[in-house]
């Protein structure tokens, strides 16, 4: 449950306050632009918190009580475009932030290669999967938590941000160890416990749109972190079903992430190498998505592209991707200029 | 990794699990109708376990290595139907097994009511959801393991089996103690950890398809259990993306049905009230299914549907329930006199 | 412009089309169950007919005037199902009206034994294309009008039907002249001018839906026939876009055919020839629609369908076409039964 | 039929030639740039032109003969980029074609304010509506050939070109004497017998892609109009079905827009006002396309959008399109210097 309330009232959410911890339940107070809002927490198995009453405490104040839909991920709650740091990355201004990296790690030898590179192209953030949800279960399934623990240390080494996909919660513990930002996949888009564990944490959460996820469902489901206390969540763009999969995997589809920007107030990325899985459209996709306002962009960089234990066709090499970055600055600056029009 | 064998044979199986024992890992054999499979199971981090050597070990014998596909769900693995017992139940045989219940356990009265009546129908499968996957967090959430605890008892009272949803690996062991069959969401039908751990497990387990998945990813995903030495699964369809939402919540998918019977030995079920989300789709979706030869229908049963806490535009009152069973037996009458034919 | 009156109101209908006349336009009047409905026709450039001028002439009858979405095909103008005839044959009944033939019209001979078995198995209606749309145009594109003369001289000996599908106006003469049923294409369901033409038409129309349609936007173009005057129209259900075109072409929608039946009074049949491009799939699919209520089927038949110039996969032989037979006639039996339950 | 030689060989050509005539039919013949290619063009009904004949004749030159897919739009025809010019304007090449102008033309004095301004921008290419194909039949379907005759005055005063959508062969004639470029919609996109028609003329067409087709089925409709001999058509994409219908009409595909410059030699355009049906998202998605490659845009403007009689939310006012134009620029010039990188 979610009580809007019409404006910001502290009296209002004191009154709910104390209601709810009565009944044996406990609050989260959101504060927007304009209002407040209140999520209900804790199991409320006897339904003794009840609309009703809640109404009642504060009529005037009360906007709605919600029980479906999403509020908090959204504009209407918070105007402004939210930023924020991790480390000394910012994520949702107006710097791309460009995360790269191996589809899987595979030894420290070969993340270290890649990311002694990386980093001197001034890349801050090393992407790396140790757990691959792959669709055939006799493919690579990732090195697991070893693989956290050798991106962990190569990361100190170069100084960089780690991020990695969860893909269960019996892992929750090593990666709020060994990892910077969490990265939920496709398939986990509408994992809900996986969610509501990550709104319980402090580290920061790339949040996937899955394949068929329709925005409204998405921003329900970035509710399910957010509603928890985790506002450091950022929604990324990774490709939808589409007609043409003998040709490219999945459609990247800007017509969303513009949605995305217009709806809510989370910082958007891309993942064009997973969305297309052909290498050809990487730069394109880069370029298209700069043009309309993305802030960070998430890309694969093989040091060895035709060895990669998985997704080869779509790993950048290390002399691609500096090529790569030279393009997308001409086109920040040219997306710079023509904003300030 | 899985080596198919072009025939059965003992030598060669016992070759590559001598091999693969000696490299750290180890095997699970599966038998099928005209030759053998072997999965290497257990992580093989340094990469020990190697096809070329597996295949110099025995290359007269084996068909080929897989890295992807599925096999062991598969008719080309095994030609006849799949048919198991869960206590007194047969799933596979041309006996149409009715599942029933509502789509949340709310209280024990609740669900006491509804056993009562499905149970003096002949039904043997009581189904409830004890954690509710919602797309909104602000939506009724369910009673978690007090919910499993309240249906185990109702269950044992009315001899009948308990299906329930798993959303979450961290439940599972309550799971395995209140629950008879494992039923996975549509939303977890590529969440491959959660079905790596049930492929490890006992329990039989009701595999929906995802609204967006294909037959073959699903199948992909099928293997995934079934590898694990989980042989009891049954394949439930239960509704793909369509163009009508505003009419009918997914398209429930005969199509699949037909091919899934097609391509796998494994049961099949369909789930139509989730699939239309529509109460009077429901009767004809069921005789529609039993023409084609599905063997188990889980339906939305409540004792007073509107006020079900969850999906009240889908469920069946009681007494509309006894006049589907009629229709049906009316059906399954006529399917097994064509099938004569 | 369609005036829907509030209920039937023969001065208000009057004073519209006076009105209407006057401004140099024309009216056509269609009788609901329970209220009568204006349709403007004919060119009005200089936007003369007024919707603010019919509202001053009959304001308290009038209950909208539309020019967005459907009305003359809904059950909200006519609660009960339509019926008609083509020569001996009623549409609409629950008497199941079978329609088969060859994909196309290859030569006399081979339409002429095709059609005497069919005759001889009762089946009235005789399909045959004679204008393929072909995705590739170095594919065979059928005989033309030539085709339409060879079966016109075989329906005329086998005392049958003739139904084919027209791909364009220019050839509307000679369909009028050999055809007694048009039927039109998936790619052609959103051809407005082609629809146009037939709702000005007398010969009944087979309007198939496409791959991509919603069911709103079908009957809007099912409102484009019949607001043209020309009522027997029957919506064929031929299969919309999946995520299997490996394993099958297209996904016969049972769901949309419900909802058609829900939603429009006009008779509604399947093509499960065409939807699955498959031949095992066609009995189980017409079984599991007449569970449904379909009220006709059109399906493929060949005297030798590996030979057969297009669609060779999905051709029944005419053996097997006796088969489908006595299944369907055990099926309509069980649905009739569980009807009057 | 289509015969693609390996190589450029006068012989071969010849003999096929000399062959199909005597047979009755007539043939075209397409230079590739390393191969040639012959299509069988006239009526060929009694199956006269055999495959087997003409591999005999030139068994050592035939790479295949071809009875499904494309050809001659694909790169594996014609490496290069295909450009030509229609009056000034030249398509294909790396200046940007706009083409702009209202949804529907509704009266002189509304086209000529829209056409005077935007002559005024140094845009060559008027586009606007006579005949339009709308969902429901009570809407608004355009002024017909009085349209045409409108706009043809217009873009004379102004020396404008003229692109206008054709919906039906009937008014093939009048398109041919008012219109410069004949554009087709995307619910055309699989009308064969237009695009037939289309290949058998002079006019350039300006050809969109349909709804729910794929790049494939795409490129084969494109090889209809061009192996008929009419090789000036652009390609068009407008959008693809999506989820999210409640926020934007159609999914702007920049991903097929991508495989369709990979795959074709022919020009690509964009339609965003149709795709996104959307006024806030046109800037932005031709930004992105921009960056693409993309070689022409078609842009809905209206001199008072509000006002507009159709799709009133997507046209763009003069004002803004002056805006739109200087960003494009920007982005024109930081595309090419990427390029030339």
């Amino acid at each position: 449950m979610l009580i809007k309330l019409k404006n910001k009232s502290a009296t209002a959410v004191l009154a709910i306050q104390n209601y709810v911890k009565e009944k044996g339940c406990d609050t989260r107070v959101f504060e927007g632009d304009t209002f407040d809002a209140i999520v209900v927490c804790g199991t409320d198995r006897e339904h003794k918190v009840n609309a009703a009453d809640i109404t009642s405490l504060a009529e005037s104040d009360i906007d709605k009580i919600m029980t479906t839909g999403y509020l908090l991920s959204s504009r209407a709650f918070k105007q402004e475009d939210t930023t924020f740091k991790v480390g000394d990355v910012t994520f949702g201004s107006d710097e791309l932030v460009m995360m790269a990296g191996p589809c899987a790690i595979e030894t420290y030898e070969q993340l270290d290669a890649v990311a002694k590179e990386l980093s001197k192209c001034g890349v801050k953030v090393l992407r790396g999967g140790a757990f691959k949800p792959r669709t055939s279960p006799y493919s690579f399934q990732g090195l697991g938590v070893e693989g956290l623990k050798i991106a962990r240390k190569v990361c100190d080494k170069y100084n960089m941000l780690f991020i990695s996909e969860l893909t269960d919660l019996r892992f929750l513990d090593a990666y709020q160890e060994y990892v910077d930002i969490i990265q939920t996949g496709a398939r986990n888009s509408q994992n809900f416990e996986l969610l509501k564990a990550l709104g319980a944490i402090d580290t920061p959460v790339l949040f996937k749109k899955g394949f068929a996820d329709s925005i409204d469902n998405f921003l329900c489901a970035a509710d399910y972190i957010y509603s928890g206390g985790n506002k450091r969540v950022i929604l990324c763009e990774r490709g939808v079903m589409g007609l043409n999969q003998n040709h490219y995997r999945h459609n990247l589809d800007i017509n969303s992430l513009l949605a995305l920007k217009h709806l809510s107030h989370l910082p958007v990325c891309i993942d064009p190498s997973h969305a297309c899985g052909r290498r050809d459209f990487i730069e394109p996709m880069c370029l298209a998505a700069t043009a309309l306002g993305v802030s960070s962009v998430l890309i694969e960089v093989h040091d060895n592209p035709p060895l990669s234990l998985c997704d080869a066709k779509q790993a950048f090499s290390l002399s691609y991707f500096k090529h790569l970055q030279k393009s997308l600055s001409v086109f920040t600056t040219a997306t710079k200029s023509v904003g300030k029009d």
